[in-house]
């Protein structure tokens, strides 16, 4: 090994990671069908050649990107959910934490890859295992952030319902800011789940 | 008035429609990136001149394709809504009229529309009204249908998520087939809207 290795290795790495973020800053921004690769090199301020260094063809980068965005959205998850609070407020700070990724930039990335997948069979191929590794994750993270048990029935479905109705709210988000109709919502969400994952408890905790 | 105007108008009237149903298939089967309206005249069968006189531009032709196609929406969950059943299984039946609708291919050519409006300022200044309208006229239909009563607090916003559950559902059906998991969690979900929206009945009603 030399010791110039290890610098060139790391610019390597860098680069193809500033064309992965650009891809992903592009779709949110442009869309799937405003998103070239042209594009994509001009936003990182990489050359032409040092792209296809990386990413030979198009659907090479788009492919990586896709990769590449699940990890940032399992990442983004982690992250919000090791800060959440504890207490009667925390069923309404899990939604909202859920709400907030479902209405980020991140998801508006994945939405246009998830919808440009529909008819395109190898996007699909790609973009498919990926979401339910995310949506298996997110699923976990929603079962320990809730405190909930599957082995009692009925409780693995409310928490999908849970991860339904968030991405449900954020495709309405997408045309029109819609925050006020969604706190209320997850607002009254937070009561029902509460009481159908613990009807023991009363329903209004302090 | 003459006697050839009528048929006239009347051919007029048809070939306007066959050229608005061919860019909903378009809209379905090639998604918004592959919808041309070369590939629109093609599949309706249409001269490039008589489009042109209908829809003089490309905007034209897809603005008047998204009214069309929240007319369509409408009229099918109208239409659904009049054959429900009644008794304990009509909440359930009401959730699967609502999943139907939002895993149909009339779905899947208004989430295209909808996600390309996102970076397209002209779509969405005519996708969001029309949205806004169709979203108005299925929370209408799902309080007749449920029987809910909106003044009763929370209700509104339990019929809302109902929706927007059924809305992502939409959404995670679209890359692979979800029937099952979509399913068993409609399945619990009328259990608690049947409990939510009445406290007082048993839960388990004959």
């Amino acid at each position: 090994m030399t010791t110039t290795r290890v610098p060139q290795g790391e610019r390597s790495r860098v680069m193809r990671q500033r064309l992965l973020e650009a891809t992903v800053e592009c779709l949110v921004e442009h869309g799937w069908s405003g998103t070239s690769t042209t594009l994509v090199s001009q936003r990182a301020g990489v050359s032409r050649g040092a792209q296809l260094h990386h990413f030979p063809t198009k659907s090479d980068l788009v492919l990586a990107a896709v990769a590449h965005l699940s990890e940032v959205r399992g990442e983004e998850l982690r992250v919000a959910a090791a800060s959440l609070p504890s207490g009667a407020r925390r069923t309404r700070a899990v939604l909202e934490m859920f709400a907030e990724h479902f209405t980020s930039p991140v998801f508006a990335a994945a939405l246009e890859l998830w919808v440009a997948a529909r008819t395109d069979a190898e996007l699909r191929a790609a973009v498919g295992p990926l979401e339910q590794r995310v949506g298996r994750e997110a699923h976990r993270i929603a079962l320990d952030a809730l405190g909930a048990d599957e082995s009692h029935p009925g409780v693995r479905e409310l928490v999908q319902a849970t991860l339904d109705l968030v991405r449900g709210l954020g495709l309405a988000n997408t045309i029109s800011d819609d925050a006020a109709r969604r706190r209320r919502i997850l607002d009254r969400w937070a009561r029902t789940l509460d009481a159908a994952l613990d009807p023991d408890a009363a329903p209004e905790a302090p």
